[in-house]
């Protein structure tokens, strides 16, 4: 049996619904950031342990909720679970970011695909999904999150991190329809993998396009944008007799944020280089908006935290539909205490611009 | 005396006069994707004497015209001249990019300060002009530059480049009178700058405002557009009877294209993140645009190149006012013999968009 949830801010912001203060949570909440993290991570042994570790994954996601008043949860994992478990050979070098063994170069390789079956290969995922919910018993709800396809695709063709995108963006210029075969099968591959974890009890689910931004326009929605949309349509948008909204966020996409909205997905993630006021404009009443503090911000001293942070709250105005978050995630060199002052701002700041009375 | 212009194809597309076919340069043209740069610099011994050495620096800067028919020249430098020129005390390391040895961390930094004087501190890059102009013997005009004083500021702060720019927004976020007297005095340098590069012989200037694209829109108008205004109103707009047009470029600054037209300048450069129709559109008759193919393009194979060469022309339609370019620089990793295709695309496919009978 589930607890009832306690707090539903996250879940109502996101629909669009009446909220009494602005729900706060922080993309890389969970990470290198906090002390409590690296421990465990050391505990663990490697990074990929620790995603692939149940107990761990539940650990760490929660660290965040015991020091800080945040309105969600964000299963702790990585994005590339997915090709790990399409066969890629995953690895992570310190320093270095993740490598795959097997890497995706020729139409044989593409061929050889096959979307694996989330309750099998990645089990380990679904079962931290279901630890976690346990755990948090009520108290915020459960985000859970997969890569996009053409983001996936990128670490897939290049075999790892990349500067300049050379193979996978040759692969897109050169032989378009072998990237769309590989996109397609991610694509399916993304979309049982976000219904197992609704299945398993993620409450809301976010599509990260963390690469999405370094396409032209016409390559953009051919490659990434169309994609994620028939992922959104293809979840299943209800369980536990609520609805399960959907985040899409194309980092460095802001002059796509009308296309994105067209998906049918609920909210959008937004970047710190676009106003939040002219992005609520552009996207009217179709979707909510999910951000937008630069996490550099994050560098500087309390009042210059407050100060940047009120203005958020002010760009975006007065009434529902704003989740606050970062642009982007939190970095490791950030001082733990000015995130505290960060989610302590946020909270009262944005008060007044709820017409709701405090619950 | 200098040599009356044979091709003025760029001059005229920046100024939105009518040409036969659209002029095409490309950002770093002259570079590490050249074995015959790659000779020179051997020959050098380093970078930075490449950059300070007028003989050598023309040499490369002429390299591109011997092997492609380009319709510009751009001076051979780096826009970390200026902060050395201040004091700074600019390295560079092999695969680690640029270093100052006294970077620029507190109010008494900024203080000692001042513009240098082009004719004295910074004579080499302008006798690398008198001599590339002199070579160049009004085959081609010959584009001076510059870094944006938000850009420069970038570097002199982080004492390098930077992947979060921590330090420098820091700055920006707590300290903003501080880092205005940074930008102000930087500023005023650039001015004198591009003006001496113009005494000198520069037909047409150019400043890059690589970083402006990482900041939230507020903070990049007060912090860099507005001292890219103040440039553009100080600058000397015409020499040898002839109008020098200014191109502005902030990378990833696609959606303040209206703000940077509205800066008084001539040109705005356009990187392949936004689409060039679009583009025109939003800026109307007030400036020319310059860009976008994205450079990973030059990945593909002469197929791809030339398919996606015709659609930056067919983006920006038929008329006047546009300059074929790369969405940003030619990337090391690049065949000059795909280079060659591109620059040949070029030429061909943009004739049908121009009224004007060829020459």
């Amino acid at each position: 049996m589930k607890e009832p949830l306690q707090n539903d801010r996250l879940l109502r912001a996101l629909l669009r619904q009446p909220v009494d203060r602005t729900p706060a949570w922080l993309m890389r909440q969970a990470g290198r950031y906090l002390p409590e993290y690296r421990a465990t991570r050391t505990r663990a042994g490697s990074f990929l342990t620790l995603c692939q570790t149940p107990e761990l994954a539940c650990e760490v996601t929660l660290q965040p909720l015991e020091r800080f008043p945040l309105d969600a949860a964000i299963l702790f994992s990585d994005i590339l679970t997915i090709p790990d478990a399409m066969g890629l050979g995953l690895s992570f070098s310190e320093g270095e970011g993740p490598r795959f063994a097997r890497p995706v170069r020729s139409s044989a390789d593409i061929a050889r695909l096959d979307a694996p079956d989330p309750e099998k290969e990645l089990r380990y995922v679904m079962d931290a999904v279901r630890l976690t919910r346990r755990e948090l018993a009520g108290r915020v709800p459960l985000i859970g999150f997969a890569g996009s396809p053409w983001t996936l695709a990128t670490y897939m063709v290049e075999g790892g991190s990349s500067k300049d995108f050379i193979r996978v963006k040759g692969l897109l210029y050169d032989q378009p329809k072998l990237l769309h075969q590989l996109l397609e099968v991610t694509a399916r591959a993304v979309t049982a993998y976000l219904n197992a974890q609704t299945a398993a009890g993620a409450q809301a689910l976010m599509v990260f396009d963390t690469w999405g931004g370094i396409l032209a326009p016409r390559a953009y929605r051919e490659f990434s944008l169309d994609y994620m949309a028939r992922i959104v349509a293809g979840l299943k948008r209800e369980a536990e007799q609520r609805r399960i909204p959907v985040i899409l966020f194309t980092k460095g996409g802001g002059a796509w944020l009308e296309d994105l909205a067209a998906t049918g997905c609920d909210a959008l993630g937004v970047d710190w280089t676009v106003d939040l006021g002219e992005a609520r404009r552009r996207v009217g009443a179709r979707v909510a908006l999910q951000g937008n503090l630069d996490p550099a911000v994050l560098a500087a001293g309390p009042d210059g935290i407050r100060s940047q942070t009120a203005r958020v709250f002010a760009d975006f105005g007065p009434g529902d539909g704003h989740v606050f978050n970062l642009g982007h995630g939190i970095q490791p060199w950030t001082d733990p205490e000015h995130v505290r002052v960060l989610v302590e701002a946020a909270r009262e700041a944005s008060v007044p611009y709820h017409s709701l009375a405090a619950v």
